[in-house]
Parts: structure tokens; C-alpha cells; sequence
């Protein structure tokens, strides 16, 4: 099996500057670890929890920063949309369209981005089962696009909490046609003060819950970093410190090494 | 207390005299019951578990067949929409504008729900806590619309199935400045089997999870019923028999009845 | 169907006079509405969550002080055993024995227990589904016991939560043979803060738990009180406090007349 | 840090053949591997589904067996006691005293294996929040003994279904003066077919979660095989065929030595 691909980035963007400057610093690492890797930063970020939450640039600021980063880099880079209409001219910068979880059984949304043909990566749902992802999947294939990535980001755990099942990854591949998983640590590591007004997170965590999740062989990472996580416009809560990321992507890397070199238990 | 509204109807508009027919049923029993009526009908079910699963009539046709029942039986109507430029067309016709579980924090479409100055009925979503409702809330009092009615219709709970906290409605009510709170019995029925298609429903119980949620003293009831449930084009697993909608609204009617004139226990 | 039966009375046993006193308040107040009333009382809290935590006079005090409850009112009483031994001597006073939850599942508990020949009520176990009770309830049926109460306190939900499945007392009926159910309303109260040495719980929410839990027409409601909930010995924050049992029980009666007055509706 | 321990063996001891030819294997296993072993078998099933499951040979047969695997082959042995009279005798042959999940807040059981001086394995109900550990934790070492091994084994998560939390881990060791962690993997993969009369599991995912939580670097792995899970008296579902010992150990061990070898990331 294949070294693990980083979809890695930042959570919104917050301008042109800050972007290439993560944007380097990703690309460096990711060269001297030889890990593969694709630029992820959102345009929109269209459900915050107030109004009165920074959003981002919108579509036609957030693709010209996403076009520099190509042309800056040479990296592909991955971005989430919220409405059809969006799913054509992000398609024309994006080489990844990310649906998102809460849009993941909008049917419109999804036709849409299946005819961009472009690689789909589908965030699962916090309250959707492994098994019933099949259903998405198979919207995507009836719309004529099988290039289908599937993200873990937890599972609704009582109230204001996730959890992150191990044990879905394997199902979720054996009832998709073996779809290549992807682990987005950082999401998962969300959580909610009860009477909170913006979303918690457990970022002191990302190492331990990163090898776990790297220990079952997957196709690729989601990750979301930040200079200075306390100050993010964003989930800094759950962002990983950006002065980590060669050490992180080192751990995640040995764990992927290690377990891609095993040979599969085949128990009935 | 007043007694409770009804925002009852039907699932999806299958056709005009379809719509017509069980609208007919409903005011004809409300009235007898004396039972305040909101009817309820969705013009575009955008989510469906399969791309061939049928939506509806799509929004023109679909408000033309709300109008015609408001035309014919003089009662306000309630719809969902999905997108923010429904927001307007749609506030034209029906009373009260539904925001789905699954949208409810898509900041677009709040405001645009918003601006239209209609009663909106939040679904609560089945991932988020009662006590994070307030943000939603807050979110439309922002934009300037606090006319808002608090639907629960249950909680994640595990894969594939839902519960209703009963405790949470209390909870929700604090929380958000006393909010109007609706019980959506047929869609808190729902399940799922694991590797099914469609939804699960449980409505041969709808009756004991009715009269639970009537027992909080609510604001109102949400229902969907449909003259053959088993041959329903959506969520027929959920709901009533439409023959059974009288002795069920009885039912609900006395256990209103009874709670709303009991006074209220006050514990510290 | 007949009227539900009050398993009623207090969490542990503090002491004879106390003790007296609100047995004293519960026969009052169940003759007044005419509800059958057996008196609950525990000797030993086997399970508290610190060692320094009050468990109670221990079997053969608690048992003389359920003896002259008995002597005093005239009532029947239930109590709680935890180890094989208990049972042949508190079946000596008490007529109904009960099984807690944590120890549910303990055959050489359920096997003693049912060679008593009481009625034993079965706590259903926070970790424990509807149907899987079933399991349960066949050991007592193949120890010789099938005079067996079903008593729902909650199902785990997420961490440090409990939630009541009001759609889980109708499976529960279903898979286990017609059986009489009870609820629990106190101890479906508890919650916990997560770093809390003891249980916390949700009293001001008791009236409409037991409103929810009525409307099912069930056979029994478990109940605790205090006459001073702040100073309760034990689970104090889930008590309701005693000066308003007459009142809560009003209600709970009159949501159960309503509901036990209707005839069940029967759907496919 | 120290390389894992294996808690390993059988569930439940069918006779002494059998128990002695699983542990030559494990034995003979570890030795290649260098794994430190602790063999584990249980004496007596106490909560079996069925009355008529097997249970064991019972308490004096089964410590004479351990006693005989201890003379056998040298290694410590650990086996779970269900009643405090059961402490004395069974800490003169086991090493290792566990205390079952369900069981996990008597006290009288707590403070009798308490006083024997043994290490404890604590295992984790699936109802109790990793941060409510501390109050069991701290139950023991009011009884004087601080030995603990804290052991998890999934939480409740919906009906008849574990997940284990992976974060947990670390809320547990934070919160519990930093004892040592236990993965107890094959009870963790658990679940019930919601008719079922007995335990379902998912072995032949044993392996995927087995490295999940060894990428966590934990103290050590519990794990209980059968050299045909299919005919085993009880767990098969969730048994780790014994022929597939060496290579699932080995795999287990790579990832063990990957992530001990790694330095903490400190995030604050």
C-alpha cells in the first residue's frame, strides 16, 4: 500500500499573506518527509456557530489565494463548497472538492460537484452511520463520479462530544468498494462547552489521536494548523501548533510506515 | 397555557389532489376537535438517501398547491426550504418558513429565512445539544426575525436511531428566552437498518411517543400522516395512518388538556 | 388497565425515626389520591462512588426498621440486596426484592433472589438495551421466578448522561413476555459533572419526567423523596423534595387516568 | 517508556489440557517476541447472558489450574473475582486481581481485593466516563492500595455497541495520578445482535483496533484467544484465533516500539 497523502492546511483563510506563508511551511516539511501533499484552506466557512464569526474571503478572493498557492508551489489544493452553484468555478482552481458534513446528503450539491469531475473528498457525517455512508457514495456514482475519498471527522457521542469509532474505517471501506479513507484528526478533536457560543477542542490530543488513527493503514490525513492557534478566526481550539508540524508529520509517518509494511490478518 | 397547535400534513406534495384530499381530513378533524391547525406539506425533499428517490414537485408547483389549500380551506401552511433564494418566493405563500435539521447553522440560509419576516420553525438537529440551540436562536435575532418556534426531533443516539430527550426540551426552553417548542413525533420514529436504503420508521408506536412529548405541555405537535404508509413516496415508515388521525388527536388532545391545567411545580 | 402502583419512599435508610416520618407522609398522601403505595427504603448504597460516602445501617438494622414500617402502616415494602446471601432474610420483611442495575446481569444474585419466590423488580442497566432484557428476565423465568417488574432509570448517553427511551418501554413490554413496567424518575434524573465525586441530578425536571414517563400507562413509577433534598445522605440532587409529593402525584395520577382511559390504537 | 506487558489468555479455563496447551503457546510466543506475559483465564463466568451458559469449573478448580500454569511455565498469572470472599484465597495464586466492569463500583468488593496487596486490574464499565475512573481509583487507595492498572475496554454507545474512545485514554491517565493503561482489545469488540442470547463480536477487526490503541503507547494489551473461536464456550465472537498469536503480537509490538521511541509532543 501507499505512503499516506497530507491534506493539509488551514482551517479559513485569513488573507493572501498568511496563506503562502503556511502554505511554505507545509510544503517544506512535507519535501523533507517525502509525504505527499495536497493544500486545504476553506474560502467560506458557511455554518459558524454566531454571525458575528469570521467567515472568510468568499469564493473569488479565497480561489485567487488558492491559485497563487498552486502557482507559488506546484502542491494541488482542496477546498469545501456549500451551494451547487459554487461546484463549477471552484472546480476550475480546486483539484479536490470537499463536501461537507452537514451538506453530505444534499442532493443537488452533490450532483453538482460530481459533474465538475473532479475528485470528491466526502466528510462523513457526525451523525451518520459507517454503514450508511454506501448511500452517498452510490448518489456520487449514479451522477457519474466514482473518484470518491471518504473522511472520518467523529461521530456524535451524547451531547457537545465526538467520538471517533476505529472500528468504522474498516467498515465504511468494505461497504464503499473499497474507497480510499481519509482521517481528519483535527475536526475530530472538536468538542463544545455545553453553554458555548464557538466550538472547543482537544488539540493538546492531536498526537495521540493521530497515531491511532495512522495505525490502521489509511489513505490519507486532514490536518488543520495555525501559527498561533489561540489567536485562529477559526477552530483554533483543535489546531494543531504550525511550529509542530515537522515533528507531528515524523510521528504520523513512522506509525504509517510501520503499519503499511504488515501483511493483513486475514481472521474470518 | 394555550393548547397545542398542530403543524400537520403530509410529508411530501405527491400531486394537487392528493395534497388537497388529506388537508381535507386534517381541517375536518381539527375542527372537530377544536385543535388550531398550521398545514404542512414538503414541496422538495432535498436529502433523500438515494438520487432515485422521489422529491417532489419542485418549488413552483409546489406553492401552487399550497395556495390552493390555503384557497380552499382558509388555514396558514408550513414548508421547508433549502436554499436562500427559496427564502422569498416561498415566505409569499406559506405562514411559517421551516429551517431543516441538517441546514440549521448554514448562516445564508438563516438570514435569507430571516429577511422574510415569517415564523420559522428550527428543526433542532439530531447532532446538536439543546443547550446549543441558542446560538442558532441568536443567530436569527441578529438578523432580525425573533418569531421562532424550537422543534425537536431527536437525538443521535449510537448508529442508526434517535431518541428523544425529554429532559432536553425544558433545557432548550431556558436556554433560548422561552421559545415556542414543537414535538416532530414522526421523524423522532425514524431508524435505520444498517445496510437499508431508506429510512426506518417505528410508527406503530407513534401514539405512546406522542402522548410523552404531550405530557411536557408543549406548543405545539408536528405530524405527518399519509392514507397508506406503506405505499407513501417518502418516510412512510414514520408515519400515521390517516384513517387513525382523529382517535390519535384525541389522545393527544386529553393529555394536553390535563397538563396544561396543572400548575406548575417549581424545585429548586 | 389499572391504575399505575407508587414504589415509593427513600433513597437509604437514615435512621428509624426518620425513616417513619416519611413513610408517615406517603401512606397520607397515597390514601388521599388512592394510589397503592409499597414503601422503598435501601439499607446498604453497596455502590457509592467514594468510600466515605454514607451506605446506611446495614441489612439487619434496615430490615428492622422495614419491619416496623410494615407494623407501623400496614404497607408493603421493597428494598435492594447485592450479595446471594441477602435474599432468603430480607425476604423475610420485604415483598418485593430489588436488583440493581450494576448487578443485573450477576447469576448467583438472580438465581437467589428468585428462589425467594417475591416479586422482584429489575432495574434495567444503564448499558443494557430494551430487548436485551429479555435475557434477564428468561434467567429468573429458568430459576423458577416469572413474577418479575421491569423498571426503567435511564440509558447511558454519551458520558456522564443518562436519557430516557420512551420508545424502549414499549420493546422492553414486547420482548419480555407482557411484563409490568415501572419508571424510575429519580434515578433517570442523575447526571454527573465530570469531575465530581458524587451523582449529580436534574430535581426541578422531576414533574415532567414523570409526566413523559405516565403518559405510556405504565404499571408503577419508583420514586424517591427527601425531606430536605440539599441534606439527603444520598442522591439528594435527583430527590424530589417531600412537601410536594402530594402535588407531583396529583399530576403523575392524572396524566395516568387520562392516558389508561384510552384505547390503544393498533398500526401496522 | 517500557515496552507493553500482554495481559493474555483465554476467557474463560475449560479444563486443564486446554489452559495449559493456550498457555505453552503464549509462552512459546512471547519468548520469541520478548513480550512480557501475564496469563490470563477466568475461573467463572458471573454474568453470563444465559442461566444455561457455561460458566467454569469454579473457584478451587480453577486457581489449582492457574496454580498448575504458574509451575509450568513461571509467568504471573491474572484471573477477576466476582465477591469479596473470593480476595483472600484467589490473591495467594493470582498476581494480577481484576475487578470485573460491571462490578467495578461495590465497594465491599473493592476494599477486600484491596487489602490483599495484589496489583488490581480495574476494568473500565462501559458506563462510567474516563474521567470518573477517579473515584474507583480513589476507593482503592483509601483501602491502602495504590497498585492500579486501569484497563478499557469500550464504552456504551448507542444500543448493544462499543466504541472506544481513544482519547479517554489520556483523560484516564490525567486524572488518575498517571496509572498505568491497559487495552483490553477483544472484549472491546463486543456487540449484540439485538435478539441475541449471547455476545456477537467483530475479531476479525481485532487486529485494526489492536494497533489503534498500541499507537497510543500504552502499558499494556489485553487480549484472550482460542484456538477455534468458533467453538468456544464463551466470547468466541470477539476471540483471537490462537494460530494467529505470533503474527498479530508481532504487529502489535512494531507499533509499540514505533511510538515509545517517539518523543511527547507537549501542546498546550
Amino acid at each position: 500500500e501507499a505512503p499516506f497523502v497530507l491534506l493539509g492546511g488551514i482551517n479559513v483563510i485569513e488573507d493572501l499573506d498568511f496563506t503562502l506563508s503556511v502554505a511554505a511551511e507545509y510544503v517544506r516539511v512535507c519535501q523533507t518527509l517525502n509525504i505527499p501533499l495536497v493544500f486545504k484552506a476553506s474560502f467560506d466557512k458557511a455554518n459558524r456557530s454566531s454571525i458575528h464569526s469570521f467567515r472568510g474571503p468568499g469564493m473569488d478572493e479565497g480561489l485567487r489565494i488558492l491559485a497563487a498557492v498552486k502557482a507559488e508551489f506546484g502542491v494541488p489544493v482542496i477546498t469545501d463548497i456549500h451551494a451547487p452553484e459554487q461546484a463549477a468555478p471552484v472546480a476550475e482552481v480546486a483539484d479536490i472538492l470537499q463536501l461537507p458534513a452537514f451538506l453530505a446528503r444534499q442532493t443537488d450539491l452533490v450532483q453538482a460537484m460530481a459533474e465538475t469531475g473532479r475528485v470528491i473528498n466526502i466528510k462523513k457525517p457526525q451523525f451518520v452511520s459507517p454503514s450508511q455512508m454506501r448511500n452517498i457514495v452510490e448518489k456520487f456514482v449514479e451522477c457519474g463520479n466514482g473518484q470518491l475519498l471518504l473522511c472520518e471527522r467523529g461521530s456524535q457521542f451524547g451531547y457537545d462530544n465526538l467520538v471517533v469509532d476505529m472500528l468504522g474505517f474498516g467498515v465504511m471501506k468494505r461497504e464503499c468498494n473499497n474507497a480510499p479513507l481519509i482521517f481528519d484528526v483535527t475536526h475530530a478533536l472538536q468538542c463544545r462547552d455545553p453553554g458555548g457560543a464557538a466550538s472547543g477542542g482537544r488539540r493538546h490530543q492531536v498526537a495521540e489521536l493521530g497515531r491511532a488513527g495512522m495505525a490502521l493503514g489509511l489513505a490519507g490525513l486532514f490536518l488543520e494548523s495555525h501559527p498561533d492557534p489561540s489567536k485562529a478566526k477559526c477552530d483554533g481550539p483543535s489546531a494543531l501548533p504550525l511550529e509542530l508540524l515537522a515533528p507531528f508529520l515524523a510521528q504520523m509517518k513512522a506509525v504509517d510506515d510501520v503499519v503499511k509494511a504488515q501483511a493483513e490478518l486475514i481472521i474470518e
